[in-house]
């Protein structure tokens, strides 16, 4: 049976941390599906279908890396796809304790997925995607955070708006 | 080809909190290996064969765990095996920073091998292995925290000094 | 002369996490009052006279548990009361910093009042009312985190919105 | 060459907290510029005039602090500026996540400006701009946490509101 | 019938931290035991008398404090005493992980007894017994820390050595 | 006047995080003194003179940085020397309440140096002598962490023992 992991997130945008966290992923599981979450409380800046083109254009080379979209409680979902797994990214203290919380929340309703944490490179320890929305919308660099197409989509939502 | 985890520590005595994160881990990958760690720098209550041998106990009726004994650099070690993940069980902040400490000098040596991070239950937050040798040594019970034969091997080790 | 405790919040809803904090100061104190806030920063899903009718009805058991309902200065409100101590839950880091900063700006300016910290049990450590929310409004159960009447009540607002 | 320091922040209002730090800097610098942000994702209590006003009154004894005004990127205005260093407070340990992410994102962009942090008195440790606005709000005696002239504008803000 | 609490500690020596959790403690109960830990695992600097006589000397003028001494489990020691509450001083990140460790593990053995955590007078957050005995030991002033017997008892013992 | 600060550390051996902060020091200060920890409570793996002598070669290209040895109370070797600051390398949440403690009792002592702390390159959060130690106890290549003639020390250091 393959094993199946779910990395979910807004990815609003995609990251060179959350690349990272893809790619080292994709070494441990068969396959994973990096699941973008629909209706977030906050109103993201990239709507849910250029969340997904982005994700799906930054991980086209990696084999089994997979993207869906979902809504509603993530370990259903998880239970439905038949992931043995959540992939989350851990970077700081203040990320700890929520994915904690979240973490033991998911293992009371489900026992049978594990939520399984993967470190950013340290070159990513402080990167996020809302700092990289902020230094877009201050016309600021961001080409060290986000791949190119990444960055030119920020560039064109920050000019419109 | 098999997808093998060393899951490293002192194991000084094995918790319940350790089989927690083994159970876990055996449900990820192929192999897990429970890595003894044989140097530590501080003098072990328990010798290398007593804790080799209580974990052998403890994980028999899982299958795909094995017990094992390292020294030296755990990455050499992992790697020489064919790892691609080094497990860590995370409980607190504490242990969160001197984990990271440690995964990321890990990457710096070996970029292949990643570092796993799986929470133990809640209930097993705030145990570890120096605090079920305090209360052994007040002759406190042992009995929610440790098998019942590490149990009987901590207070056997307690009644001799 | 009896020794009275207050014990602050939004409690919206009431968990099996307050709970527990409640029974352990109620051991404590002669008298507690389970003070609810009214004007807090955002809106709550549930009414002030909803939230009180829940906790009446979950410490019905306590007899000196009392219910009450406050407004302005937690620091006045205590001093009115005749308290000499404030209740306060305290589960992981985050909270403990926010926590701090109103004792000590509590006791800035009332320094007749404690501030006591209680820990609720560890398998409600990362329970909080936001996440109970969150659970029911995407139709999860609550059974394990609140009392059986405030899990129906949450179901009956999601159904209702 | 002269030696200058940014000291950025949102200022809403400045506290004793602020002023501890400025002094400190004013000391190793040979001029601070206190800069206040104009465009913060929030409404601020002060409009930008206000708190520039505020400010100027606090630092007037102080020979080489300075006020301004700044909008866009942090470390451009610094570079523009001509300053060697940008000035951080430091309280706790929320703080110091959010400002090691900053400094970080900071030197990515321009390697030549170094975040330097500085602590306020221990009697500041857990004083910040918006617990004052909320005791302001609840009518609290602000006194200890502002200098004279805040205090008494806090009181006429929450007079017409 | 009297409510009774247990403040253990090393208190090698007492500070005015500790001073201040007791008067607070003092406050809350009928009856507060400051009770010295007997077989710590580190060699403290002053013997089990002298610490017990300073801190009879410190709390004489508080008619319900009383001083003792126990060896074995705190948790046994405070059931045999009747004690309803063991009390914590609570300072920074650190001791709050520790401290919760405890109280879980002393709850684990013995759920009758509440752990309750008080915060010292922040100018004490950053104080403890290892950096008095060290800035002693380096012949500084530690008049502000300790009290006055406290500091000449620590000079006398820097003399000795 | 000359604006002159002191870093002070146990240098076992100095690294590249030492070498980052200092770099940043000397452009912010007239002179920087980096000063050896003469009497560490621990046994140091390299002597007094060995530690003076690598951390001269480290910074021979810097002209404003200077080494020394100290002994007894930091805050009175800062006054003695005219310093109006001490530097420290903040690197994880551990380091900044030591460091805060430490920061706090010297302001106690001597209100007139400010302690100012800088954050080495976040390549090299994680990096600290002891790590460097046991990895090259283990024979492991430590090129990235430290400069070459301190590689090369740490090798005959532990061909040695």
């Amino acid at each position: 049976m393959k094993k199946l992991a779910i990395y979910p997130g807004t990815f609003d945008p995609i990251t060179f941390g959350h690349l990272d966290v893809i790619q080292r992923a994709c070494e441990l599981f068969d396959v994973v599906i990096v699941a973008v979450l629909e209706n977030a409380a906050k109103t993201p800046l990239f709507s849910k279908e250029e969340r997904v083109e982005m994700i799906k254009e930054a991980v086209k080379s990696i084999p089994n890396a997979e993207v869906d979209v979902f809504d509603g409680l993530l370990v259903e979902y998880a239970k439905q796809k038949g992931a043995i797994a959540i992939i989350r990214g851990l970077r700081a203290v203040s990320d700890f304790e929520y994915e904690f919380q979240m973490a033991l929340m998911n293992r009371k309703i489900s026992d049978g997925i594990t939520t399984v944490f993967l470190m950013p490179h340290e070159k990513y320890t402080y990167l996020n995607s809302s700092i990289v929305r902020e230094l877009a919308r201050l016309n600021a660099n961001v080409d060290d955070f986000v791949p190119e197409f990444v960055a030119k989509k920020l560039k064109e939502k920050f000019k419109k708006n």
